[in-house]
């Protein structure tokens, strides 16, 4: 037989289902966001505006403007987190990526090495997980309340590792918008939670990605802000990311780093994917500097709409069978049903009938703890996709495992 | 002191200069295009075609048509590689990725491990190289000649390493348009090169990133073409790679890879990005369908012009001190200079008179075998920077190292 390069792959790569076929019917999971959301005219009136000026700055690789990004989008995103989390900060601050996904690729990069130790949110983004699995990199999950990190079991875990001879290299924080539990972080734990970071010598790494999409758009001051401010001999605690994905789209891949050049410095020659896509980086710069907050704005309301059809179906489907909070902002709700369901197998009963969802041990630390969760996003789905899908979900659910015993007071 | 994150990063950090200012007025580096021939009208009437229709699909990552990317830009890339390349693949072969950077990582990332050997031609991108010492890869360099990699020299190498025990994992070539060379690898070589990736059971990947800037718009079939014509038992041998950067603009941050799903599969979920721009894709794709060959014309025959202005601003001002062949396309001439010019001195003294080159070490497996040599690129600059920065750089090099001795029939 003849040679065939499949023989030289290293071993045990992933392998993916050949792609094709449309999406779940009812889909509750991912950052998908709501195409009826998408300002279709202000993009084209932007990218008309925009490339008509800038256009021929195409030809350069990072437009020519140097390897943090256009500037006229650090300087929005600045301003932007100088009025929203109290953020006071230069454009040079500022790394645009392409998505917080290779944030978190940069700042891993930065500090870990296979066999260190990070901190992480009991309940957090999968996709951070799955990097550091990648990386060979261990978490600690830290317990989460309506507050979001109990600083109480933070200092129990720093403690302990410290005796065990284990600094850990971050701590990984959704401090605003939790995900998935979609709660805000007290600016007092804020505070406690830089404290603690000092005692123990742990940096901290605050993803700020859902921040934008807060129902009473209220918040506390960034960790970033809090550091900077507090901040003795210059020295720093605090490495955040951002993203366009959630308060404009997914599908620019636009996100940011915010850091010290003493980091930043160090990520620029790493990022060696000859710039983010700067199309991209035009249009948004451009549409944000008239639009991002009126389009912010229009987005939560309608966001915040389907929130609440979600809690509502969800109560009406499930009934006393699960417990779930209303979230302060974002695009899922975090479900906790009987110990009866595994969700790991509720995920493909349901898939098989068109509803996706995100079962709990995906997205938390101690999977085995967490069987009986999931994660349901309501970003993308109309609201009768919500009412329907969760109306086949609780049937699937109760088919499966004999939960909810009720529906929508009719006995199954 | 307060705890500063500095001491949590890794050893041996990369740093990068504090960006910022204007770049060099004599651009000669890099794979940056002609401002003038940005189609900004195009790409305008493009965008607003595409997002009028397919904007809401925005709010969706990978534009929800799945992973390996925006499916109208992938049937136009297998449409114009069977025309060009003689390469009959379905768009199901084709992945989207962010820039050809993107390609060889994660065609590295599928095969290569630390203390792996890879070939490469002796003169080659200086980025792959990068890479592979990143990896902690070793490379072997073959010569090349007019016809791009003398297979005389590759099987010389191939019998040697596997008398030392050594399977190399891949040959990485640039069979069309050769960086830095500007060749074209002639078919016989081709067939040849195919049986002794068989004979010897390496892979080859094919890097056609210039592939469509040939002065003639002549070219044989690519590798994968005839791997794929002649393969028995479905096996494979090529590993395909292509870019939008040099054919539209860099800044849209498109590259393809062309793989069999025995690949592609696996390359997939390595994929962790999120997707590429989906709308730097939908806009190439809209642009391509209609206006992709004539602007490819317009664009060669632009470049063409300032190739004759560098090949003739070069026998001007060095003279006889200089060696360079004509390029057969692409954006750079690879020029050497007598032996006793060292090109990575050379760089910082041009520089500082706003002139930038590729010193040859960085361009070439052997590097102080290269020292007199260097890549200059004309993708950029205007024929009037070209002649007077040409001029320029005839003149820090005579200063420097005494060569040329005469300019424009001038003695110095």
């Amino acid at each position: 037989m003849a040679f065939d390069y499949t023989s030289t792959f290293r071993p045990n790569m992933p392998a993916a289902p050949k792609p094709g076929g449309a999406g779940p019917a009812f889909n509750f999971v991912g950052g998908n966001m709501d195409p009826a959301l998408i300002p279709v005219a202000d993009l084209i009136a932007a990218f008309t505006s925009v490339i008509a000026r800038e256009g021929p700055n195409l030809a350069f690789y990072n437009t020519g403007t140097g390897p943090l990004g256009y500037r006229p989008l650090r300087e929005f995103v600045a301003k932007t987190l100088k009025k929203k989390a109290a953020m006071d900060i230069s454009p040079d601050e500022v790394l645009i990526v392409s998505g917080s996904l290779q944030a978190l690729d940069l700042i891993n990069k930065l500090m870990l090495n296979a066999g260190d130790t990070v901190i992480i949110e009991e309940a957090t983004y999968g996709g951070a997980m799955g990097r550091l699995d990648a990386l060979g990199v261990s978490y600690e999950g830290v317990a989460l309340d309506e507050g979001g990190i109990c600083m109480t079991a933070l200092e129990e875990t720093l403690k302990r590792l410290k005796g065990d001879g284990v600094t850990p290299k971050y701590i990984y924080t959704i401090p605003t918008i939790q995900n998935p539990t979609g709660t805000i972080m007290p600016l007092d734990r804020r505070k406690r939670m830089l404290e603690l970071a000092d005692e123990y010598g742990v940096a901290i790494f605050e993803d700020d990605c859902y921040a934008d999409l807060i129902w009473d758009e209220k918040r506390p001051p960034a960790l970033y802000a809090l550091d900077a401010a507090d901040s003795r001999d210059g020295a720093r605690r605090v490495l955040y990311c951002g993203s366009f994905s959630k308060s404009v789209a997914p599908a620019f891949r636009l996100g940011y780093i915010v850091a010290d050049w003493a980091a930043l410095g160090h990520m620029v020659p790493m990022k060696t994917d000859g710039g983010t896509s700067a199309l991209s980086q035009m249009v948004m710069a451009e549409f944000c500097q008239t639009k991002f907050d009126s389009h912010v704005s229009a987005s939560t309301a309608s966001l915040k709409e389907k929130h609440d059809v979600m809690l509502e179906a969800v109560a009406a489907e499930f009934g006393t069978s699960a417990e779930v909070e209303p979230a302060e902002g974002g695009i899922f709700l975090w479900v906790k049903l009987p110990d009866a369901v595994d969700t790991s197998a509720l995920f493909p009963a349901a898939g098989a009938e068109g509803v996706a969802i995100n079962p709990g041990p995906e997205w938390t630390a101690d999977g085995p703890a967490n069987k009986n969760k999931m994660r349901l996003c309501f970003g993308s789905a109309s609201k009768d996709e919500i009412r329907t899908g969760v109306a086949k979900l609780a049937e699937v659910c109760h088919r499966e495992f004999g939960v909810p015993l009720r529906s929508g007071n009719v006995e199954r």
